[in-house]
């Protein structure tokens, strides 16, 4: 039988990957052990302490966001996970990759977090919302995976989070606490952050082959009904998403509601577009599968606001026409002149959607007034309650912030990129790219017939 | 090569679709401009202003109803939508078209309901139980679409959407507001009422030679699997979705336990009939695919009263039954003698159920005693518990309402089906619905014979 | 044309499955009308009597309970059914079978469980908790059911149902109300009962011609996608399983968070675990599956005590560890030397992690002090906290409730495997294991030369 993909012996994982997994968890296990605690919502002493004063039960935070922090996780696991199965045969990668580093880096998340604004007394206190910020902080992550899907191994990929999740805590550290922006759903931490950060990777790592492997870049029919599941849960759950994070009350309850409504314009300006643009007059489903998500980051820093409805779904309705247009128009000029080979075309998902978040909530922010807020505004800009800063002031906060953080990510990625790019992480060659079976025992089909066919693409295993 | 489906140029949606969709979205936007607020619960200021005097964050109606809300947002997106992907070749449109005129609908049925029964000094005040509704409307239109599967584009859908809608509203407004019946799960108000309104469409739309696209209008074992997804979700959260605007605490409580028994007993009358009808004594995808459900359909108006677990099962036992009978015995005859051609079945599990449950709710309602309900019957029969009318009144309401939600349905149908069979929508030709290809652009599968093998059927694009 | 599987006149359902859904559904029904109430959170007189004295509707059980209810409702419909759709041929079978058991089996779990400690005056009153319940114990009956997937049928599952749930009621009522040990999230009394229960039931169905049917029992690469939708809810909503029915407040939510740890450890070591023992260092579908969910079967017992997220980690970590071991080296041995053909390796699952799961909770519970739960101790240790006994006792308490739990288990699958071998039920021959087309309608492809290449394998039907 003739070699096959797996016959490459630096794509092999058997020592490479446990290695990795074993002293990166282990690592993590002592750390935890030194370093955190329950909050006063997860201890069972501390939580009675205080229950015993006044509180019920039912002021455990628990009730206010374990219900969104579940839709989090959904998108993080299912989402992000099955939206990138629309490779025809990358399933398993896309899905057990994503499973892999989202494993690992909500665990380090909590640390890095924990560490840059979380300690108290020397320790890291957790509870649900920690869990939600190290979901959210593994969703960026999975941003730049989409950059790089199918181009690199699961240690690259392990390697890139413990980096990748640092790096977002100090920004995220640098833009909540240290300037004072907003950012509940994190149009500019998340979206924009793990955007650029893995756009610049996948500049680094660069394949000027990649073509060799074109065949199997692209979708088959059940690879975009998988890749729909993904869609569709990011969709649904976006509201929870935006809304986790944000105070207790009206401001979670109107975040959600401004989310809903960006979304909804943005999918019928997302099917506009594609009919629009696309061979034919036909739908493309690489834009019903992005763009119509698109109205969800851009609602990601002004949900929060007084944005209004109205708002909302012109800022929904404008992100999905510039997310087909990115397919359509930029995207293969970022290839062709850039050499940016985005994969999942994360640029148009959360890149140019972030950025036009971040920029609406700079807005939104500069023109907040008491009037308008009424005791809410202390909730949703502080600062400009107390009277320390004007409102135009934290709409300035928003924009350094954004540019903070494009800083940051192009920076992190430049560097990142070029440690991933070192020859010893096993790497698949450019002729064997988006293939399953290099990392994945892929069972073959009960059928003489089609199992020849394949087997023509896809020679057996070595001897 | 041979001129292919998409060749015909009264398909093409180039610019049929982006010219609905944008008008549509602009006149929803300008609309929400002039007429959308935010209600006490989402509004900054409101909310803090009411909290102030004694209420805490936790009263907010965000946190009694999103959880459900998200329930029924999955129902819509990922129940609805893959419930109808059962077919072999039109996945994408089942997925995707029910994500478009969802997303419509829901934006539109804000407006509409908004403007029947939610204005407050000349404006819509929203908030998470309008959202709910306008979900609720969602799914009306939905279970209509189910009867035009795969014979209408999606330009035609949206025109649908508008009208139903429009006319959904209409009637919730007579039967809940002028009427005065209940039906929170909306046995008449969305399942009869969608059910109906979607076979009269279908009526109307009738075509002679359909069974020349016969062979696509079946399923194949992936995409019963996929159909398999969308079942569970319904079935899981239609607790959520029965029980998401009942009165808070015992009501909401009450309504998901009876809906649960309810769906469980039917799931096994399901399985039982189907066995017992189907070829060889071998189940039926389509029945269990469909009549498990019925039991939720079937306990939509009863669910909130005190129907008992008991009483549940009997309804969901009898829905199940009636719902293969209706499968296996009056599908072909409504097909053949009353030349409608219901796709995925909608009668059997939205159009009889729904009858059964507002009969069912009549007679409970009627049957209400102080007694029984105790001070809760304020919470479930306001007007029975302020006197102003007996229970067996109530029974009648309900019995009015359900003729009445019938009238506007078929009414309705009839008017909105000769609006779409105007010749300027762009729907399919006899000779191929029940295919993607015609409004998507379908990925080949990479391996030459199958291509070879599917080519046969489907021709290339034109050149 | 060739007689096919389903001309077996034993295997036919016809009359043997409605019969056995219509008697035990009646018998449900009428037991339900003599036996079952609502309890104080959904009766409308009894919550409105009690609400009047100083209760508010946020007391109703059904905020604190009904999101983890849902979570874990999606965990037994489409995370067990899902889950073991990974079998190329049986994915109605797994689907919908699991459907069935489950809508049964929590019926009569209801009752059981209701029947040995849910009494209140001759009657059984249920609430979301005992929803809750009922879904735990179906969750037992689907773990057995995962060690004789694809060789059983629906009416013998259904038997099995009816003894399993009856004994697990036996059980827990020993385990937790006699004996007074914790297991909230089921350790022993769902995952060690049901799997070892389960693994002699498979024993004494041994069937030693099963290797004719082995070309089935593997998956296919869109089959261990459908299962990956199955593996991924159960592990993000295993938090919610394990906190589901713990004491409200810190309880439910340490007990989440200890479960997230564990099972993101567990998702480390399991690909570790399977890089370094599968073929050529290739990650193995079947580990992912499976192992990466050890960490939350083995948090099950000691989840809400303080265990820390370090000693979740820990607990978490071995169990993955422990898992894939388990299905490279002894599952092979159990069918060989025990002759236990453990189709979804429900041992490695939920045999192994459960028992380490009970140790673990005998361990932390012996360790428990006052100085560390505070007035929490009441909570998760009343007998403890009230002087009674000491922690130490409090573990051995654990302990022999897990010796009680595998002598029920154990006896019971003898018995009742001997009652499925019967040669009555309709149990498909060795030659036509893990095959839908025996019990369901399966529809072939459109394509010609696939139809011929599948019914190569799978004749047609009968004429």
């Amino acid at each position: 039988t003739a070699k096959g993909p797996n016959c490459d012996a630096s794509t092999n994982m058997r020592l490479k990957l446990p290695i990795t997994c074993f002293i990166l968890e282990i690592i993590i296990i002592i750390l935890f052990g030194v370093l955190v605690q329950y909050d006063e919502g997860t201890d069972a002493k501390l939580w009675h302490d205080r229950n015993h004063s006044s509180h019920s039960d039912y002021d455990n935070d628990f009730y206010y966001r374990y219900p969104s922090f579940q839709d989090v996780h959904v998108m993080i696991f299912i989402g992000f996970g099955f939206l990138m199965t629309f490779l025809q045969r990358y399933g398993f990668s896309s899905v057990g990759f994503n499973f892999l580093i989202a494993a690992f880096a909500l665990q380090w998340a909590t640390l890095m977090q924990g560490f840059f604004h979380g300690m108290h007394g020397g320790k890291i206190h957790i509870g649900v919302e920690s869990m939600i910020n190290a979901d959210f902080c593994t969703g960026s992550v999975l941003i730049s995976f989409g950059a790089v899907l199918g181009k690199t191994s699961p240690v690259q990929l392990l390697l890139m989070a413990i980096f990748e999740v640092t790096l977002f805590a100090v920004n995220e550290f640098i833009v909540l606490s240290v300037l004072g922006a907003k950012d509940a759903g994190g149009s500019m931490t998340i979206h924009t952050f793990g955007a650029y950060f893995g756009l610049i990777v996948a500049r680094v790592l660069y394949r000027p082959n990649l073509d060799k492997s074109k065949h199997r870049n692209s979708s088959v029919y059940h690879s975009d009904l998988f890749a729909m599941i993904g869609t569709l849960y990011l969709w649904m759950f976006w509201p929870s998403f935006n809304s986790a994070i944000t105070a207790h009350g009206d401001d979670q309850h109107r975040t959600a509601m401004n989310t809903y409504y960006s979304l909804a314009a943005c999918t019928l300006s997302s099917y506009a577009m594609s009919a629009l643009t696309a061979h034919d007059g036909k739908l493309d489903m690489v834009h019903i599968q992005n763009a119509a998500l698109a109205g969800g980051v851009a609602a990601g820093t002004a949900g929060e606001m007084m944005l209004t409805p109205f708002g909302s779904m012109i800022v929904g309705f404008v992100a999905g026409i510039i997310s087909v247009l990115g397919f359509k128009y930029l995207s293969p000029v970022l290839e062709s002149k850039l050499k940016i080979q985005d994969t999942c075309g994360v640029h148009n998902l959360h890149g140019m959607p972030g950025i036009l978040g971040a920029i609406v909530g700079a807005i939104v922010a500069a023109l907040a007034t008491a009037d308008v807020y009424g005791e809410g505004l202390t909730d949703v800009f502080p600062d400009v309650a107390s009277g320390e800063i004007s409102a135009s002031d934290q709409g300035v906060r928003q924009i350094i912030s954004l540019a903070v953080t494009l800083g940051i990510a192009l920076l992190g990625g430049l560097i990142v990129g070029f440690i991933l790019k070192l020859p010893i992480f096993g790497a698949p060659p450019d002729t064997i790219c988006f293939e399953d079976s290099i990392y994945w025992e892929v069972r073959r089909s009960g059928s003489f017939i089609l199992k020849a066919v394949i087997s023509e693409s896809f020679p057996a295993n070595c001897p």
